[in-house]
């Protein structure tokens, strides 16, 4: 059938996953590698030309609705373009004219918060959910913020990034430079450091014990696994960073008045706890009229990226096509 | 002509304020009184009948496109019901409804952050600005955020209250219940206890002697005539207001992407000192890509709300009618 799946692109720091996406969301083959950062811009978009070739094997070209790609960057989505990225060698690169130029396929780009909202949007949890914010813990905090039924991209594309609300005047610094953002509380890197600060002001903490005797070997995955068996120097790190979470949202919740908060990411996804406390703080501390707003786990895990950006695809085909 | 004029009407938690407007935003005619609050509900519901005859007295009704009004409260905006006010007594009162009983007019309510917003969007210093974020300080800290020219409502219609973001963890009570929001930093209330524990850390401090030696007339136009003129434990308070709401601004630009930020309000447009330093946190803080949005001090001063209530009571009717 004429555009009946779309490709979606998920290009992540560490990994790039892509997929074959029917119109229901189900990704019928998928393809992941290791992001080729270090060889630069035109390697990573050799990567991703060459995935989607694998994928679209055999697949009629009028089948395909289109190519959505997420990208960890703020992209100008009026432009297509992408402006500033952190973690890769994308700040000023054609992503999408370059992956057109190898490809016989339209090519949409996004910043991955908002294909990460997307697929939830479309697929996961908030499914049938206008007004909504989503959260992704991880290496990073990102987010999207959905109003009305759309993606709030802001004027020029570069909405949603919830990681980098202040919640706390002089805090801890952020990787973007900024200070007491929500990023620097409650990602890996913060996880990471609470940890060896626990652990390092008392020789007989649980952490040290968990790392197995080496402060340096403390990941973010140690702590959630020790909070979620209920160790209590864990409980104590991961309980914080669902408290400073909820502080935060007790803010956007405030100004945006959403249905609901969709958490996800790694972090977000694998530690119960932290949805649990900040949930509590926004029932507890935001204003009267919205404390009822649901709090929901992401149901999507690694495929929201890949589906939200073969939605993205469907979209702009449709729209182009004239279908809504 | 048919629907040339619309009546405004500001409901402050002092005074209440009520036009009659013109498409354009010129107020022709204008009527203030003490708001009633004590008289309870329905004596407020009289006084709001009460004006809006006077100022349509030998206009015909025709003429007339509907009324507006801005309530100091949280406003159901679907279901044009008044859910929660903590200044009035007008929780739960169905205060379109009594108005319209009284009166032959079409009535729209709405929260009085977002029709001074839309006041400034229509008439004043956001003219043709798509995406900005509207912040008012007074009393408290109100707003509303503008997305694609439109109000930002939310669900509900509770969205906008740039008040209640938390900028800092455990920070000091706000009047809502929460720690650490903006409102708790930078509105009357806490201008006045921050002038006095400056007082009374230094008997021989400005303030003191601004407020003629006695701390309890203190007032937040003190402090603020204070940093106009250069004093400088008033240009510290006052500076760090700026510097508060700069930092909960900083958040709201990487969320939001607006072109601008308007500030308004009574304090926001007496103290360029504000604005100045919100405007540099901005400047240096907010992420890359969006450290160019412009900050604008509100143009249409008391009148904002009332001219955007009449705007919406416009919009209202022309939708009706179909005129757009």
């Amino acid at each position: 059938m004429r555009g009946a799946y779309a490709i979606g692109v998920d290009v992540g720091g560490t990994r790039i996953a892509a997929g074959l996406v029917e119109r229901k969301g189900r990704i019928v083959r998928e393809a992941r590698m290791l992001t080729p950062k270090a060889a630069g811009p035109f390697a990573i978009v050799d990567a991703i030309a060459g995935m989607i070739d694998e994928l679209t094997n055999g697949v009629h070209p009028s089948e395909i609705a289109g190519v959505g790609i997420g990208i960890p960057a703020q992209v100008d989505f009026l432009r297509q373009s992408v402006e500033y990225s952190t973690n890769l060698p994308l700040g000023g690169v054609d992503v999408r004219g370059l992956v057109m130029s190898r490809l016989k396929y339209p090519v949409t780009i996004d910043n991955d918060g908002h294909t990460a909202a997307l697929g939830e949007s479309r697929f996961g949890a908030a499914k049938g959910i206008k007004d909504f914010v989503m959260v992704t813990l991880g290496t990073g905090v990102g987010g999207g913020v959905f109003i009305g039924g759309r993606i709030m991209r802001g004027s020029r594309g570069f909405g949603g990034e919830i990681g980098h609300v202040v919640v706390e005047l002089d805090g801890p610094p952020c990787p973007c430079g900024g200070r007491g953002h929500l990023e620097s509380y409650a990602a890996r890197p913060a996880i990471i450091r609470d940890a060896r600060e626990a652990a390092a002001s008392y020789a007989g903490s649980s952490i040290t014990r968990l790392a197995g005797g080496d402060l340096d070997a403390i990941t973010a995955e140690i702590v959630i696994e020790g909070a979620n068996a209920g160790d209590e120097a864990s409980v104590e790190i991961m309980g914080h960073v669902g408290d400073v979470l909820g502080e935060a949202l007790v803010g956007l919740v405030n100004i945006l008045n959403p249905q609901a908060i969709v958490i996800g990411g790694g972090i977000g996804e694998s530690c119960p706890l932290v949805s649990q406390r900040a949930a509590a703080r926004v029932a507890s501390e935001a204003l009267a009229g919205r404390r009822d707003v649901k709090v929901l786990t992401a149901e999507l895990g690694n495929d929201a990226g890949v589906a939200g950006a073969a939605a993205l695809a469907f979209e702009d085909h449709d729209s182009r096509e004239g279908m809504h």
